[in-house]
């Protein structure tokens, strides 16, 4: 799972996404870069909490804790950056009403074990995947120089996460299962990002 | 809030603490180094968690993500070596019975703020105080040399965690408050401590 994304222009195409961002998302996006960035410090700690807990649900489970906390480090160091970054342009966190992505996408992970593991992988797997699409959007398209180098110097990591999830999955699941599975969460992640938001969001 | 210390040969006195620990604890926390070890590594991850947690309940506060950001990735680094000596030895993370110390601590935290956080804040510092006296005489008296090492290698973090959790507390509250509040949380802290636990814990 190396090979996450074949370049088309400034324009990628992710695999497993089963949608490509709309123009419309990039507009909204970078007229809005303030309130887009600190919607991202959100994203990087909202993703640093979800592999904490996951962590800590699946803790005894071998190969999974060594895996997930380097992954909660480097979430908390790109959240450290985009941080410096808002401070620098006199801003900091602000209360942001989220879109409904991240709660649509939690209800599709099913209750039972091991379906609710895979989901979970798989669930944290396509947001890093939309994450990784997107930021390679703001880093050809943001005319902020210091905003489209940080949106680069993230996106790789954001594909590597999606390989990180990807991993633990088919060392745990079926291959057939996890694509097959894969496919089904890809276009509900797609479904929830047709209409867009009414405020510009990362996942929106 | 540097000096957290006074050194008496083997044994430490930390400030703040209002018990030093029994010699009955330190022999039983060395009859059972691996059990200690994987409580210890539940501990790294634990204060990893409240820590992002407490940064989450307050994310728009100035000043508190920038400290509290690094230090749970600290936490984690620290989760991570212990977690490497263990599969070193053959051995993984474990569920453990947890001892009442963390419970009872968490329920002296007033429920109402700024009340919540200055307690917050100093029962955080407290158990990061109790792990660096409890990692010094571990350093001092463990046999086992990888293991006396790495206690050592650890306790300056417990005792520079302890001072981040006194300088945000500091930041916000009048010095007298907060002195009074921890000297009320210590003997909290030092009656759970008074009975042994029945299993070797870091916190017991």
């Amino acid at each position: 799972m190396s090979v996450l994304i074949t370049n088309n222009s400034s324009k990628v195409r992710i695999k497993w996404l089963a949608s490509v961002t709309s123009d419309a998302w990039l507009q909204q996006a970078l007229a809005h870069p303030i309130e887009l960035l600190i919607d991202h410090a959100h994203c990087e700690r909202k993703a640093a909490g979800a592999a904490l807990q996951m962590m800590f649900r699946y803790l005894c489970e071998p190969g999974l804790a060594e895996a997930l906390s380097p992954l909660v480090r480097e979430e908390l160091e790109h959240f450290e950056c985009v941080l410096e970054i808002l401070k620098s342009r006199g801003r900091y966190l602000e209360p942001l009403h989220a879109p409904p992505y991240g709660a649509v996408l939690a209800k599709s992970i099913r209750g039972v074990e091991p379906e609710r593991m895979l989901d979970s992988f798989l669930v944290a797997g396509l947001i890093e995947a939309r994450s990784h699409e997107r930021m390679s959007l703001l880093a050809s398209n943001c005319p902020d120089i210091e905003l489209a180098n940080l949106y680069r110097d993230l996106l790789t990591s954001e594909a590597r996460h999606f390989g990180i999830y990807w991993t633990l999955a088919e060392e745990r699941f079926d291959r057939k299962v996890i694509t097959s599975r894969l496919q089904e969460l890809a276009a509900v992640e797609a479904e929830t990002l047709i209409e867009l938001h009414c405020a510009p969001r990362m996942h929106s």
